[in-house]
């Protein structure tokens, strides 16, 4: 029995974020089809190391393949020169239970976790949006950035914050065209007005469409900083006791869910939903249901809406088999016996 | 960044039974001094496959090893020429998250299942055993036999019964010396009787200890056919609703987890604490805690003892590092880039 590996090199040279999205945006409506199933997350923490892992696996019935992804968060491995971030993806195919591939995952994630925000911003902020503010300048900010651009080609302005380092949002932005340029082979010209600022209530005061995607265990978005009609994907909550945004937002927003389940656990709606400020019933419906239209998104101008991202598996599953199949296409990836 | 990636092959030709029931008992003590997190387990059911997969996972602290299995079953296999079962077994190094090596896991989860049943016999029934009765045939009855042999070198007889086919066990006798030396280089010439027989109470009547490796969702063996004093491996019920021993045994053996909740969630006791008959508290304890001398194993020589074997996947990741540490002093395995 032969399995594929690809490396994070092949990945890079494999994936193109455009392709990305539609295969994501193609796993949420096979999940608002009723054509996937999530199975449950396992999560630990190494308290010693401060470190965590975990493994979310699942089921897309319409691709026949499942599979599961295991990443490690060690960032202690900082101080020694090794990545903080590793993970594993192993696909199968559902036909028979054989294994397909195994890859790197943390290249997928951040592939994938970029689609899902853009597509949360391009499915529920309104559509003129100009303005898209990016909360968390840490490494997966670049994937939200290209792929809100990819999707939304109607923003002109990109404002950055990092709520723990000025210094880093400064830097981010500084290196941004360059790094979608040699990293993404997107070249911008000068089309986009990035900009990094501190100062919060300000840039939210200004801003169509915000992304968060920080580490944060307290909101650092405040209700009253909050305009009409802004649109937020919320990324950086995908464990238990993270929260980005101040749980009073969800009293009036429109929000929505990736999965349900998931959300309510241990995603952005956690706390609130332990406050009791909202419940399954309260939720819009998951995104997938948006862009199947078996939910309503979006309705007037000066709705607040939310996306919750926690993370699907589904998404990394349809992306290695992407990946897979054009490195078949391509000659690349490398064939082990098992 | 690395991997290293192990055939079925090379495995077979690494691992050696012995050592792997040194590596079972050492994880079995890792467990009861509280070195080991055994994580939630998953698993899902294909219904229009009649397959089933399931993902253990778990952490040993003592060796620095985490890792998951991803086991599947998919028995329609057969048909089209294909393994039924196949799994695959990641491990990482806890120190940073990084993994070490990727591996067949179906040939490591035979061995260290029969290394399990082989530990429970081995501490738990008469010493004086000379009558080992396997009931079931299948495929994983080979590593029940050979590894108690190797662990209970006093045994005689070996009867095997399969429930559902006297032919099977019938066939499974005939092959089982010649098997032992091709597959495993045990060379038994002629030292150990081996018999098959359909008459399940007879043989109960006759025999020291009992392992149990079926697929029943109902039970085998009932009370009444147990004589005094003898032990039981129980391995077969290792996912909701299977079960093989009469409910009632429970009430009057001596009963021991591999992991208490396992056990009790899914494994041979489920149905008894179900049904009331068993609860947490009337476990003896589990088989490591035995082996350290934390909880008493056997006391009269007429007890019943039952060791509920569900599986943990801390006894695969350290079987897998054991079979990577030999690979990598022989020269063996497939190094890919990941």
């Amino acid at each position: 029995m032969e399995i594929t590996v690809l490396s994070q090199a092949e990945l890079k040279e494999l994936l193109e974020l455009d392709k990305v999205i539609e295969t994501v945006e193609s796993v949420y409506r096979q999940k608002a089809g009723g054509q996937t199933a999530v199975w449950p997350s396992v999560e630990y923490h190494f308290e010693e190391k401060k470190a965590v892992m975990d493994i979310r696996s699942g089921y897309l019935s319409g691709d026949k393949l499942h599979g599961a992804k295991m990443l490690n968060n060690f960032p202690l491995n900082i101080g020694a020169g090794l990545p903080a971030f590793t993970g594993m993806l192993l696909v199968f195919d559902s036909e028979n239970g054989r294994p397909l591939a195994l890859m790197d995952a943390s290249y997928i994630t951040s592939m994938r976790t970029g689609a899902a925000a853009a597509l949360g911003v391009r499915t529920l902020a309104r559509k003129n949006s100009k303005n898209l503010l990016v909360v968390g300048a840490g490494r997966q900010a670049f994937f939200m950035v290209a792929a809100t651009l990819l999707a939304m080609p109607q923003i002109e302005n990109i404002r950055v914050h990092d709520p723990l380092s000025s210094a880093n949002a400064e830097e981010f932005v500084l290196q941004i065209e360059d790094r979608l340029k040699s990293e993404l082979n997107l070249d911008l010209a000068g089309k986009i007005n990035f900009t990094a600022s501190h100062d919060l209530p300000a840039l939210l005061q200004d801003s169509d469409a915000v992304i968060t995607v920080t580490r944060a265990t307290s909101p650092i978005i405040k209700k009253e900083w909050v305009k009409q009609g802004t649109h937020f994907s919320c990324i950086g909550a995908d464990m238990l006791g993270k929260e980005e945004l101040d749980p009073e937002l969800f009293r009036s927003a429109r929000a929505y869910a990736d999965d349900k389940k998931q959300c309510l656990s241990f995603g952005e709606m956690e706390i609130p939903h332990k406050a009791g400020i909202i419940s399954e019933q309260s939720i819009q419906g998951e995104l997938g249901e948006v862009l199947a239209g078996t939910a309503i998104g979006r309705i007037l101008e000066e709705d607040i809406t939310i996306f919750d991202a926690t993370g699907l598996a589904l998404l990394d599953i349809a992306t290695g088999k992407l990946a897979l199949d054009l490195a078949r296409e391509k000659g690349l990836g490398q064939t082990a016996h098992i």
